[in-house]
């Protein structure tokens, strides 16, 4: 027996519309809107002519952005409407609230999150689209990254095609990577083509291996071969950071010809500050800054505008320095050329911008041992194996220095106040040790520090720790004679404190320069050993001079 | 007996001269230029006369760079240039070094930084002149940022008229702050001429009362209301940051019409990416971009090319906000405007580029209680108090920790061992607990965390926190058990280390968000009451349970 393929679909239709009823019946929402994604839109509409009036806009609610505007084009043009009002009905009251007047209610972004989660609780998926309709992409960005990475693929799915691009880039790493990764093919194609080369770049390289491939096949021959003499270039350096839409001029033109070549372009791209000047063989020239054109008579040529001291970025510059440089001599942009010093593109303050971010989040995080921890609201497992690590670092420092503890057992037995007092030694190494560290490690980032003044700084620290090691050791000191009575553990407290604060001072500038001496980031592994060391120092002095004293 | 001017100065350069002799032979150069600085140029000029070749130019390189072509002026023509030899001769060689060919040498941070440093060394002051000439201002900044603060004022004198302005503009608050009240005030004004408005503004506030005061005076009265207005605003919002040289075009003139008055106009204010469009009563309309005047016909008027769709910058905005919204929406400026409506000024990027410096420099120094030091070589002193009350705080914190093993001492005493392993349980909890606590500052600064989901990351991080101190508490139990061959102190250990992590991820995310509600800023206290918390529960749990379970 032989089924045509529309007996085939009739039938399955048939199931399928009992499935939906009883998922939407049964409020399985989530169900009802995985099996509609599996389903073609011409099925979903006859699916839809099907159902009641409530269920069919609970199903609409379910379908992404992509696939609403499709499964419309195959209904009636009455139902077509019927449905827009019986939606706009269903959403209307809930979001505006009493007043009709307050409609800026949802500009404050904790009302945005607080609609989003609603919506996505109640299965009223439309109500997100309507909202992301009316924010900016770099804002949904925002949004995705406050939902649980469960959550995230179906919000998603709301927003308009157009601007899936725009907000891929405003994510951060790892989410874009997430979110990239249980996209379609077909749609990432289609997102990809909307972003910028930088940032295309940038997602290819977070992306595996085939699935860049993938989006670079699918470019144009030219796109194509653009993109990949961008990934020649590490993520961090300026050739990883640039882009090529630069607009270059030859310098023996007239403001006049330029002018209308400007107005038959009728764009440039955004950020455009500056026109890059180039000789026959594509060689950086100078700059010519917009304004000059602006400001300047018809028939000045372009040799007596540009400025030709604009010193050019090299691509290989690591991105640090070229954000410093941005930063210092406040740039717009910036033209990048080869070590042939001829014109590959340019880096714009945007993108500059991004990195600064990312360096100021890569120290804060990293300090805490968290710096892949870009997402929030990654799954638990994936955090929780990441911190893992973490502390099992620092779960070794911790025995090492209970070991230390474990050598004056016979001490500890005899004078257990020894036992109270020790943390507070350990403790006041380590904070004094960790604002050095910090200094010296910002001091390492921003190029203030180098070898010529790190003798300096080591001697400023050191009277530093000998001032605080002399006020602190007091103070404490008089408080221990006070709890405990005993003037000699006074003094022996007073003395391991000063000894740790000294030696805490010494290593909060050793640590970081001899790490990134060796090539490991002060930044992620500072603290750690900073910390083994203040604990040790504090613990042995404490209880080794107790048990020289009082033994 | 009645002296003339004349024989009274006569006299003092006798005296002064010999003094003078005396310094430099005795290489006594510091003296000298203090002695040199109080004097006339006339005077110092009649010196350089009377002295040996070799002395004459040590004394010249004590010369500040406003005194030095004064004392030039006053020179015969002969002298100066034989002067202007004989320096040449004492500062060629030992910078060039050995090939004339590696000018590129001083281009290198560490090599500038070091030859400072010598030149400091040796006294010959003019050879750091030499090298600012060919820095750019921001290099300069860094440059005297990397110095002691008891150097940086020599230094600073090097620093030609004309670049002191664009040099202080590029310096630390602190540092800034800390050499602007070492000028004098005829200097000050001079430079505080040469600044924007807005870096004006900021140093105006960073200065004391009576300072500001006098700059403003010495300003006219059309910058001096502009700089008032300005002032009015707080350092940390929208008009604080503004500057006020927006070009200002009306919607019914016609592109070749605006390109006629830029071509008088002869120069745009640096960042001028956008014209700001306004009403008779001054009031914002809408933004031209300046890409749409080059690429427009100049019959087009600019009503048709100017959008009215970019929200104005409220001026009480908060500086957070205006730097992420520059930041999401890629601006280069934008438009502030007051209540009214009215258009006050424009935020350029380089502004925010800083405020995101800043922010993340807070965030990391405040982290480890530095908040406010941002001069790494601040005096010994003034650097030792400021830490000295994040180090008590520090101390109550651990004194508390102190009080709660002391509750156990009968415990302690019996059982030894506790006493080797109770750190271990509170490094654990305080670790756990910095890794969620971190998370949450950063989202809340960056809005990612709102009430709406606040409670999903709660129960995020109980999920990561029971993950990983299941995990930790069973190979901690085994380590202890391996140790002391007791299985009921594994045990105890086990339950310790879970309920610390436990307790540790629910203060993580509990305190910094109670903290920001109170109006406490998370990122300044939070890491200090979190490891007070888990380093109570820490010890409390593991003795406790000690003493019911051993006991």
């Amino acid at each position: 027996m032989k089924q045509t393929p529309q007996q085939n679909q009739s039938e399955s239709v048939a199931t399928e519309i009992d499935q939906l009823r009883e998922m939407l019946s049964r409020d399985q929402i989530k169900r009802a809107r995985r099996l509609l994604k599996t389903m073609h839109p011409a099925k979903i509409a006859s699916l839809l002519e099907r159902l009641t009036p409530q269920q069919r806009v609970d199903a609409l609610h379910q379908l992404d952005a992509r696939t609403e505007p499709k499964v419309l084009s195959y209904l009636s043009s009455a139902l077509r409407t019927q449905l827009a009002y019986e939606l706009d009905a269903d959403m209307g009251p809930s979001e505006d609230g009493a007043s009709p007047a307050n409609s800026r209610v949802d500009e404050e972004p904790e009302t945005q999150l607080r609609l989003v989660l609603e919506a996505l609780d109640q299965g009223k998926l439309k109500r997100i689209a309507r909202l992301f309709h009316k924010l900016h992409p770099a804002r949904i960005a925002g949004l995705l990254e406050s939902l649980p990475a469960t959550e995230r693929a179906s919000v998603w799915d709301m927003v308009e095609g157009e601007r899936t691009a725009k907000v891929l880039r405003h994510l951060h790493e790892e989410v874009r990577r997430r979110l990239a990764s249980e996209m379609d093919m077909e749609h990432l194609v289609e997102a990809a083509r909307g972003l910028e080369p930088d940032d295309l770049v940038d997602l290819i390289q977070d992306l595996p291996t085939a699935t860049g491939r993938q989006i670079l096949d699918a470019m144009d021959q030219r796109e194509r071969e653009r993109l990949q003499s961008m990934l020649s270039y590490p993520e961090d350096t300026a050739g990883g950071l640039m882009n090529m839409d630069q607009v270059e001029v030859r310098s023996n033109i007239k403001v006049g010809t330029l002018l209308r070549y400007l107005r038959l372009r009728e764009e440039l791209p955004p950020n455009t500050d500056k026109f890059f000047v180039i000789d026959r063989k594509h060689r950086y020239q100078g700059t010519l800054r917009t304004e000059r054109v602006l400001t300047a008579r018809p028939e000045t040529s372009v040799s007596e505008l540009m400025e030709t001291d604009f010193e050019p970025v090299p691509a290989n510059q690591k991105s640090d320095a070229v954000a410093q440089r941005f930063e210092q001599e406040d740039l717009n942009s910036a033209p990048v050329v080869d070590a042939e010093g001829r014109l590959l593109g340019r880096i714009t303050i945007d993108d500059v911008v991004d990195v600064i971010r990312e360096q100021s989040a890569h120290a804060l995080l990293g300090m805490a041992g968290l710096d892949e921890e870009t997402d929030m609201f990654a799954p638990v497992l994936a955090s929780s194996r990441r911190r893992a690590v973490w502390l099992g670092i620092n779960l070794i420092t911790a025995f090492l220095a209970a070991w230390v503890i474990g050598l004056f057992e016979g001490t500890l037995q005899q004078v257990v106040a020894l036992a109270v007092l020790m943390p507070i030694v350990a403790s006041m190494g380590g904070i004094a040790g960790s604002q050095t560290l910090t200094l010296v490690i910002r001091g390492l980032a921003t190029g203030q520090l180098g070898s010529g003044n790190t003798r300096i700084l080591l001697l400023k620290e050191m009277g530093i720790g000998l001032l605080n090691g002399l006020l602190w050791a007091l103070v404490v000191a008089a408080l221990a004679i006070v709890w405990f009575g005993n003037w000699t553990i006074g003094g022996i407290i007073a003395v391991a404190i000063l000894l740790n604060l000294l030696c805490a001072a010494a290593s909060g500038v050793a640590i970081p320069l001899l790490m990134s001496r060796l090539g490991i980031d002060p930044a992620l592994a500072g603290s750690v050993v900073l910390t083994t060391v203040t604990d040790i120092v504090g613990f042995f002095a404490f209880l080794g001079l107790a048990t020289l004293i009082l033994l």
